[in-house]
């Protein structure tokens, strides 16, 4: 990704939020990555202390935590999203030094963002933002609506009505804020297709370990996801082609992933594990269903020569959640690598 | 609950798996309870060490913590669960101390647990467990298809159909095995219906929050819920009549329920929150999707009096998984209570 980046001559601030760690940071260093975005004034907190000090926090700015907020930027480079004229107005007060800020925009995802035909709107956040410790860097959206696309041409006409979208508002606003940055950022996209001409930056997070959702999205192969949970079997139940494992709700989420032709979701793919690494080549089963710490897999032929006592590796469907909830993993050489969460 | 086990005269055994605290294990000390269940080998010496000395790990042996399973047996009264001949094998050989067990029944949930009728394969697991360091202690099972019960009449016919199924075993192996107990337990059962005649113990855990989809199922009232997520608003959508809340997968899980006639599922009930408590007369909206660090909330028309930093109440569907996410809480005078993840 850093690679893609750089031959495409836009800024790389990737999402840490994926692996939470700075042992992972650092691999992202040695690829030249100096700027970061994170989801949480806290995981900010963490990386900071870690040395990095170009950070964008992607969500819209929780007013409670102002304090935490002023201390971060008297130390470092920090970006916020403003999405209202409360949260300008309230900032434009409170901010105690030169705070950078994206304007959040809805190009699409409707989670969060200002809507990009909202110009009055847009206008009065920047009013209410004028303020010497406040300091406007640009647009930034994801586009999560990439998540429900179902090929790469939906892929594209998303990026490309989202990038149309953002590229007005720069067109719309570079006069009276030269130097305004488009961001975007989410791993379908980032992974699949070219940077959209005129989008100055991408903070794609997931690609770090991929998932079995973002296979299913066609982002990577199956052997490109570079996280997995190991799990013992704890029952077999071979009448209806079932194992249970000890790996629930707790450790994988409630995520959900379709893998067509199969119509029912799974909570990940079951494969062989040979006390240091897993197989691809060698499909067991899927989680069929979860409670809170047990995994039902439903097995394949060759997943029926389980025991009790075995370990079995699970590709999860969402890495994020699943690093989240296990807070700390290990490589395949046995090295812990701890997270914020450790 | 436990006023309720004492009446009908049968061993209550919570499940700690909701609460995860010695501080809350500590009011039900108060309350006489002096046995337990937990999910976990982790999560029995987590209480062994604040004096629990009875503990039923209510979970299918994990045979690769039999390490850990031998220095606890040598600490307390420990009850195991066995669904197999190969893992009553190898404890029977493995078991360093007298341990007991119990057999898991699977009375129609189909998670875990052997099918009564398999008599045969009950009576290979008995022998195979034939050993000084084991002992039997009876039959357990989860009827957590009382969760999809559509109403009381079909809770009913849950209990009563595992209730039969059990009380079969306990007959025909009462005079091989003299004392042999009958242990069933999920909220929903133990909650709205009298125990049956003839079972010896109950197991609920969740009752002791409750929560949305023990809401949904008849189990509480609202105001029985006794654990919230109190969140901040960061931005409001009020055309779509939306909030958007710091509290996503990773605070709340992503569990789901129904609550007719909404015919779409949510993710917790948004209450207001004066700073001490909550309002379950003042309905702000619902939870109606999740990211990870973000929630959506769907307004009612009281809630869209709401602005960015003000703090409000979710009631998560799943107490136990918001519970464990979270890994401590605060009581309603502001004391930290701390679990065995904090």
């Amino acid at each position: 990704m850093a690679a893609r980046a750089r031959e495409q001559d836009v800024i790389f601030r990737p999402h840490f939020k994926t692996h939470q760690s700075v042992v992972v940071a650092d691999w992202f260093r040695q690829e030249g990555a100096t700027r970061i975005t994170v989801s949480s004034v806290a995981m900010a907190q963490y990386f900071v202390k870690a040395g990095w000090n170009d950070i964008t926090i992607a969500f819209p700015v929780n007013l409670l935590e102002i304090d935490e907020i002023n201390k971060l930027n008297s130390e470092i480079n920090l970006n916020l999203l403003i999405e209202s004229e409360e949260s300008a107005t309230f900032l434009a007060t409170h901010s105690a030094f030169d705070c950078g800020f994206f304007i959040k925009i809805d190009t699409g995802y409707h989670r969060t963002g200002i809507e990009a035909i909202n110009i009055p709107l847009i206008d009065r956040v920047l009013k209410a933002a004028n303020s010497p410790n406040l300091h406007f860097k640009g647009f930034l959206t994801h586009s999560g609506q990439s998540y429900h696309a179902a090929d790469t041409q939906e892929l594209e006409r998303i990026q490309h009505s989202a990038a149309g979208i953002m590229l007005r508002l720069k067109k719309h606003y570079q006069e009276q804020f030269p130097g305004i940055i488009l961001s975007v950022g989410d791993t379908p996209i980032c992974s699949q297709l070219p940077v959209v001409a005129g989008i100055d930056e991408i903070r794609p997070g997931n690609f770090v370990f991929y998932d079995i959702m973002q296979f299913a999205l066609g982002s990577c192969k199956l052997d490109e996801i570079a996280v997995a949970l190991v799990c013992p079997v704890v029952a077999l139940h071979l009448n209806r082609k079932e194992a249970v494992i000890y790996g629930g709700a707790i450790h994988l989420s409630k995520e959900q992933a379709l893998l067509p032709p199969d119509p029912e979701p799974l909570y990940g793919l079951i494969f062989s594990w040979d006390g240091k690494n897993w197989n691809t080549g060698n499909l067991l089963g899927k989680v069929s269903a979860l409670s809170q710490e047990h995994g039902i897999v439903s097995l394949t032929q060759v997943g029926c020569n389980l025991k009790p006592g075995d370990l079995v590796a699970v590709l999860p469907v969402h890495s994020c959640l699943t690093a989240q909830l296990m807070r700390s993993y290990v490589d395949l050489q046995g090295q812990l690598i701890e997270t914020m969460n450790s």
